[in-house]
């Protein structure tokens, strides 16, 4: 079956799923006493209020797909942003790239110190997995020790964290395509393709249909990143939120600087159309993370 | 039933289980090739080659106790000690508490770089979460999950982490002896608590063992840093292996500084005593836990 025309509207689908990770993440960080209430203001600083959720809707939209109980659905799609929260905090760390602003607000270590930051970015990888594995998530203890275990290898050395020390080490040299294509497959797109797995775990579906639901999730983290690169290289900081042109005046190999700006362009629009063809079994219900392939290469921040 | 005179050897046993605590560790953080390579480099750096494996040790000696497989139990131990080897990586960054010498060798930030050491620690917590619920550790996904939901919970923000930010924050500033308890049940406490809960967890022990073995764990823990307050007070800094008369320099409170030496003593002493009588249902099996709580409160480092 083919996929008709979008018939939700994308933008709604979004809003209506922001607004419910923003109150599910804000329930999952409750406020303390004491002294160490400054770590729980960093790390609700770090997770609330801003980003495209992009994530975490890939996670509600998949469960939602599959029929799981959306509730579930949200703390799963919560737990992937605090993941990313976490990453984003200790990336733009000093030492790291080195970044005063996020999402146009100062970066947790300028807002903070750079010892909260580190703090904050620690425990909210902990609160991801904590998330995952309490019995709220699912009343199957398999379901919630084998989202744990995706989340860790998406994340861990071989996912996340991994890339991010290959994009470091591979600064101010030029990098071949293969080597930038598995640097971003890693540093991003083991997240993204996670965030959609995740919602095919939290449902218990076949493999076949957590295969389609994991190749849709690889192509559209690459082609989020292969237009993340056009970005950067095009768009304002304004338009961004954050410092534009870096990875160019950082020497970095990017999908822009191997394939140019057109080049770039149509790989992000091949891997979007394959993201699209890879949902080709599923009805109308699918139609959102159909348009999010589109979404994706068509935003401008 | 009383605990008669130890009958094992409580060195052959430690010596034994941080051997085959070491040689699992190194099992489950296998080099790879590529340019992440430095990454694991610096996570074997960290977590490998030193250290008491007082937390490895109690997992082991717990779930041994309670007939559980030996190779899960090192698994949980290994685990225990990857988490431990991140608090300490990040701990000592120049943000945090600055230390370039840990267990006598440059700490990970001084061998590698800060940004290195920053996404080693994040690996580690990563791997040591992934361990847990990876299939290898138990066939009861109950067990699984439940594992990884205690250790959230102890090295979290309401455990290790808001510890940390405690200290941090009480830096320069007398604290009164209710705080440092508090400071100290987190940072170090709810770990050790939760190394010795793990190995009952492992062995899905009924509640009212788990409990005993928490109850031993919370005071095992809290007699540890009594006893690391008077060694950091009264040892030399190659006695130690890091840097002694640290924590009077920065003006923090301590046990010592609240209860004098001898009343340190006096506190750790009794709390050894308790942790000892927590253990009071159990047979000459957990004569090596025994001797245990009076090693922590008589070592010399």
């Amino acid at each position: 079956m083919n996929a008709p025309t979008p018939s939700v509207s994308l933008k709604d689908a979004l809003s209506r799923a922001c607004s419910e990770i923003e109150s599910t993440i804000d329930a999952l960080l409750p406020m303390v006493p004491g002294d160490e209430s400054v770590l729980l203001d960093a790390m609700r600083y770090a997770a609330l209020g801003g980003g495209k959720r992009l994530r975490g809707f890939l996670a509600v939209e998949v469960a939602t797909l599959f029929g799981a109980d959306r509730e579930a659905a949200l703390r799963v799609a919560a737990s992937v942003e605090l993941l990313h929260a976490y990453s984003l905090v200790h990336d733009d760390l000093p030492s790291m790239d080195d970044d005063d602003l996020r999402r146009g607000q100062p970066s947790t270590h300028k807002q903070f110190d750079e010892a909260i930051a580190i703090l904050a970015g620690d425990a909210l990888q902990t609160r991801a997995f904590e998330i995952l594995v309490e019995p709220e998530t699912s009343t199957n203890p398999t379901v919630r020790a084998n989202l744990a275990l995706a989340l860790a290898q998406a994340s861990g050395s071989a996912g996340m964290v991994g890339g991010q020390v290959i994009d470091i080490r591979g600064e101010g040299r030029a990098l071949p395509l293969d080597q930038v294509r598995r640097l971003h497959a890693l540093k991003t797109g083991a997240l993204i393709r996670y965030a959609a797995e995740s919602g095919a775990i939290l449902a218990d579906v076949d493999d076949e249909r957590r295969a389609a639901i994991v190749a849709y999730g690889r192509d559209l983290g690459t082609a989020f990143q292969v237009a993340d690169d056009v970005l950067d290289s095009t768009a304002t900081a304004e338009e961004l939120g954050k410092t534009a042109g870096k990875d160019e005046a950082s020497g970095k190999s990017t999908y822009v600087s191997l394939l140019g700006i057109d080049g770039a362009r149509a790989e992000a629009r091949r891997l979007s159309d394959r993201a699209r063809e890879a949902l080709s079994s599923f009805g109308a219900q699918a139609d959102a993370l159909r348009a999010l392939a589109d979404y994706v290469v068509e935003r401008r921040n």
